[in-house]
């Protein structure tokens, strides 16, 4: 691969496809979206007509059609919640046929409005929406596939398995966060490329939220951020329908949400009438529109199970399917005579006007882009490298390059090295830390701070904020293939943010997470602030890339497999304390997870392999100097990735680790649990298989045996 | 062990020795706290004198005497935080000098008042103040030993190794969320026990939380519940001091937290001059202690780094030492010539009233107590075996017993049916789920709802606040020994609670925590609700159980375990899907971890050991059964806690899996990570290295191979 001199401005591969490929299922490492093409033809599309409003009597049988396609996917699966999508149908029928801006047949159209349905138990709600608007993704078929194997209408949305979802939610309080992120990624992509009389980016960022949403913390984190950004796109709905799981909310949550986002910063407004008062609901939307420095709360008040003569404002129509008799019911009760599944004519056509709109309003960008682009080239570039998340050709030669003269540092300090240099040709590097810049080491020196009124710059300062930071940043990963969100926090808070990181790996969204002081290397803090399980237990988390680089080069290469990474996030576990630079250590073996750094045997067949990661290579690379010179032959691996280890070939790891060897010490200091796998049933694991301690770091190392005398005596034990 | 009629009534052992003994770095399975005896001759104690107040010189002495004594630590060990200590140590002399009662010589006398630091960095604030009350713990040694290895006196406070520390802060936002569970387990038992005349229990909760726990939405959940609950004995200083790590607050906090407060029910109250204004503090706490249905929170403006001429009202006295040079500045500043460590006279004199008064007050507790007992006989042994934390004798014999012929049931069912039979004997087990009491199966029948009305009742809800719950759970845990918290929520959202259950096994909080759908076993739901690692990432972590039984008999085993692991938390991970009572499980087998369920080899040499947990375990019986007719020796093992079978001897391990033998094959629905340790190099594993999927559970255990078939088929592949 050739060096660009202006690397950002070189998009990798052709860009010819159009953006519509269902990008979920594609291999891990080849996943790139290409980068829709701006169409000469485009350019001569008149304006697109407006959408047209329903009349009264169609409004009134769409939000019925809404409702039953939702009751009725749940009763075929007999598996789901029917509650939600009954009592928001009308909110639903507003944003998806009056509001937002959305081209069916190409779910990734850049410009869209997002959508986020945060109460992600009421996807039959979203699914229903995504199916009247003519989305691909979700027939009629699907619909009645609701909540099966292989279906595209999975229990709970999933962005991966669903073009028109944007992010995965039901785990409560993701959504309205990932909505934060969103928003923020517009507002910062707009102050960035927009252009006096050309705003190629401009749109809103929509989320329903429940009262479960409301009660998690993450809600309260990343609502504090949207409020001090003043992110005046993001509109988030609280269906306020007074029944959770448990029953009426009454009986835990009975604080003042409407007073507490007004705390935040947001503008709020109160839809008393949200099961008939569609004005209402239109009214409030155009007022939340008409305030730009503020993100906007509308509590809309609903019925759960709205139309349910029996089981309406109860928690048992909250999730589970309405049972027969009660669909009949519902059915008389809401006058609905059809067939399951039906969607009366009337509605088809009125909601088939979104297909044409859709087109025109895309193509309608794709000329107003071809215009910027005339006049905007370089920005053009980037920003297309934004929206397509090809990698500026040989952008990792801008990772800084170390010897084993290059004098020892910390991993977090190598870090801020590589974030810096990768920013440069990165456009879409962007990210911060929860609290902690000046130990993460996270800043960005060529940018400013992402403020309220300097939206344009790059550090984020997410304030003490783990959950909402990484649910934030999954929000900004999702919005565009070529934006690379990083956070940054110490490694065993990621106990605070595992929600957040699970969905990132779950919803393919390659966050990079910068988790410093990553061992009891970081001393006087004490147990609390020393990770020790934390390292297996994102070894076990599927697609998720656990590194923990052990100098400058490694730390390269981790970022460098990192950004690579775009559809599987990865977890950086560096160090507090300063490290050598190790001889061996090489960009190309941290791509292969395990490699060999130094070695003195023949054959492939060393008396002993020593293994270790970060900070412990240096023991094990010590260690092993000692036993040579008693004339050991002995091989030092590093383990940096067992992920990534674990793709390469059974030969490969054969000449790393030959099955014939069996005398083989791991050294890592965290929990030994998991190295069986690498050390055998006669090898040997020193690690930290209790809390840690407070204290100066070279005292518990010597306190806990993570010694090169430890690792020697126990090499001779074996 | 006799079983007991009145199970609740009989204490085990003796109950002779005062409850001072430091409960710390006791054996892990017999940590009991002693009851402290109600002596004769306390009643004979006349009225401890009040507390006399300092002149306000010996005030301002004695706040600089604290500020000197948190900055000289800093400085010896050249790492901590002196910037909240110098800012709070007025607040922090008038609450130990003046408003607390305690008892300096016993740290555990019940009746104290509990002071929470949940900005647990200023600890150096909270040693000083121990050390001038004259608590043992504290002794001018251990101030000098700060953050030093094996010393009392750690990098953030940790209540198992500093008595007169309460809970384990330092993750931001815990700290305020122990105060909440304190709080609720003041009003609990002062409901249930306090008579007429005779207010038994009867004491505030204070807090001190900084700028980073308002941020963590930890304390958002927590603090609604405290506001919902009317807490109105929890008062919480927020120490306003605009200055985070990161620099200004302004970068990243700039709503209105008094609004937020406000919002969520509590009283407020701003105290505009923290670093001086003495008399307004005090006027403050007289006011939040006469509102007595809301919590309240102080907000308390102060300058972080106070008296720092160079470096007060920055970051950079957030969290390193001063330096030699601004100590002698800061010296000079406040007009304190003083060598390190010194408290003058006047200062040490006037604390030492401390000592008296602490006894006083607890012998005129102990007066009322006889009184009470003589009156109030249940009651009192009732109140005895929550102080002591003494189980009841033979109280195991209420769990429910069941045979193979006991129909099938998921665990989640069977759980219910032990927490319920527990309660009636446990007089201190009070607990409840995250807004899933109904899929949770946690309610206790034969109680109410505690609320603000009805506190005395035990089924708390605690709406979906998962990581809320979890640290509140850690302060109702650490509030008295006999106090058993159970909570709840769906396996996978341990994700949302992961820093609070860390805490819980850090701090020996003895939680239960019932985490039911612990697989993809769960169906429809699909990915974002099915747990996959987080088995192993349980056990992994240092001093929790992790637990899986399959059936009946174990999940009562399970119980077993969690309710007498006292200072050692449990993971009980549950079924939603029915589950055969097995034959061979045993509540000796799960105390064990491991063991034997069938084998029909001889001489401990079966040709092929299956081992799995819960669910899968019905699957390796059938395998088994399968094989067996085919004439194979087939040994079927139910690893139920690894942490438990790790403790056993290891001739009970080859017992349970003969070194000879290495034909071994696991089952779980799980991360097959960590399964070499007991399956070895040639064995294999049968689990989940993927994320779920959204469809019936029988389908998905069908696709990924987790059947009988495929066990049968891997052991002919062995």
């Amino acid at each position: 691969m050739a060096a660009a001199s202006s690397a950002t401005a070189l998009l990798r591969g052709p860009a010819t496809a159009p953006l519509r490929a269902h990008p979920s299922r594609l291999p891990l490492r080849s996943h790139r979206v290409r980068f829709a093409p701006v169409r000469a033809e485009a350019a001569a599309v008149s304006m697109p007509p407006s959408t047209q409003t329903a009349s009264p009597t169609v409004v009134d049988t769409s939000v019925n059609a809404i409702r039953f396609l939702a009751i009725d996917a749940v009763e075929k699966a007999n598996s789901g919640h029917p509650g939600l999508p009954m009592g928001c149908a009308p909110l639903g029928h507003i944003l998806f046929d009056e509001v937002m801006s959305y081209n069916p047949k190409n779910p990734y159209w850049f410009n869209r409005d997002r959508f986020v349905l945060s109460a992600g138990h009421g996807c039959a709600l979203h699914y229903a929406l995504l199916h009247l608007a003519g989305y691909d993704s979700v027939k009629e078929e699907d619909l009645k596939a609701f909540r099966q194997w292989g279906s595209r209408t999975p229990g709970h949305p999933e962005n991966f398995e669903t073009p028109g979802i944007e992010v995965t939610t039901g785990p409560l309080g993701q959504g309205i966060a990932n909505a934060v992120g969103l928003a923020l990624a517009e507002k910062h992509l707009a102050a960035r490329f927009n252009k006096p009389g050309n705003e190629i980016i401009d749109h809103y960022t929509y989320a329903i939220v429940g009262d479960g949403c409301q009660m998690e913390g993450i809600s309260n984190e990343a609502c504090s951020l949207a409020g001090h950004w003043g992110l005046g796109k993001l509109i988030a709905f609280y269906d306020d329908n007074h029944i959770s799981i448990d029953g009426n909310t009454e009986i835990a949550f009975t604080e003042d949400v409407v007073a507490r986002f007004e705390a935040l910063g947001w503008h709020t407004i109160w839809v008393k009438n949200g099961n008939t008062g569609y004005d209402e609901i239109r009214a409030a939307i155009e007022e939340a529109k008409s305030v730009k420095d503020k993100p906007t709360l509308i509590k809309v008040t609903t019925t759960i199970g709205y139309g349910s003569p029996n089981k309406a404002n109860s928690y048992s129509v909250h999730g589970s399917a309405l049972g027969a008799k009660e669909v009949n019911a519902t059915r008389q009760n809401l006058g609905w005579p059809h067939e399951p599944f039906h969607v009366p004519e009337e509605v088809k056509k009125h909601w088939s006007q979104h297909v044409p709109v859709g087109a025109a309003l895309e193509a309608e960008w794709n000329a107003k882009f071809a215009e910027y682009e005339k006049k905007y080239k370089e920005d053009a570039a980037e920003l297309k490298s934004i929206i397509s998340g090809e990698l500026p050709i040989g952008w990792e030669k801008a990772l800084p390059t170390y010897t084993p003269e290059s004098p020892a540092d910390a991993t977090r300090n190598l870090s801020q090295q590589c974030l810096n240099a990768a920013a440069k040709t990165l456009p879409g590097l962007l990210g911060g830390s929860a609290d902690l810049a000046s130990s993460n080491m996270t800043l960005l020196k060529s940018f400013g701070d992402f403020q309220k009124d300097t939206p344009e710059e790059r550090n984020v300062r997410f304030g003490v904020r783990e959950h909402g930071m990484g649910a934030i940043c999954n929000g900004i990963a999702l919005h565009s293939p070529g934006l690379i969100p990083y956070c940054a926090t110490f490694f065993v808070f990621t106990d605070y943010m595992r929600g957040a990181m699970r969905l990132s790996a779950l919803s393919e969204a390659g966050v990079i997470y910068v988790m410093t002081h990553d061992s009891i290397g970081l001393g006087e803090d004490g147990p609390t602030h020393q990770p020790i399980e934390h390292l297996v237990s994102f070894r076990a988390m599927p697609n998720i890339l656990m590194l923990r680089p052990a100098d400058g080069t490694e730390t390269a290469g981790a970022y460098k497999v990192a950004v690579e990474n775009r559809k599987r996030p990865s977890v950086l576990a560096l160090s507090r304390q300063k490290l050598p630079q190790l001889p061996g250590t090489s960009i190309e073996g941290v791509e292969k997870g395990g490699y060999i750094i130094s070695d003195n045997s023949t054959g492939n067949k060393p008396d002993l392999i020593l293994m270790a990661t970060g900070s412990e290579l240096e023991i094990a690379a010590k260690a092993a100097d000692e036993l040579r010179k008693e004339g050991k032959a002995v091989r030092v691996v590093s383990f940096v990735s067992w992920e990534l280890f674990e793709e390469q070939s059974e030969d490969y790891k054969e000449t790393v680790l030959p099955g014939d060897v069996s005398a083989r010490i791991s050294i890592e200091a965290g929990s030994t649990l998991g190295w069986e796998r690498f050390v055998g049933n006669k090898g040997k694991s020193i690690g930290i298989d209790r809390f840690g301690a407070s204290a100066p770091a070279g005292k518990i190392y010597k306190e806990f045996g993570l010694t090169v005398e430890n690792v020697i005596a126990s090499a001779k034990s074996l």
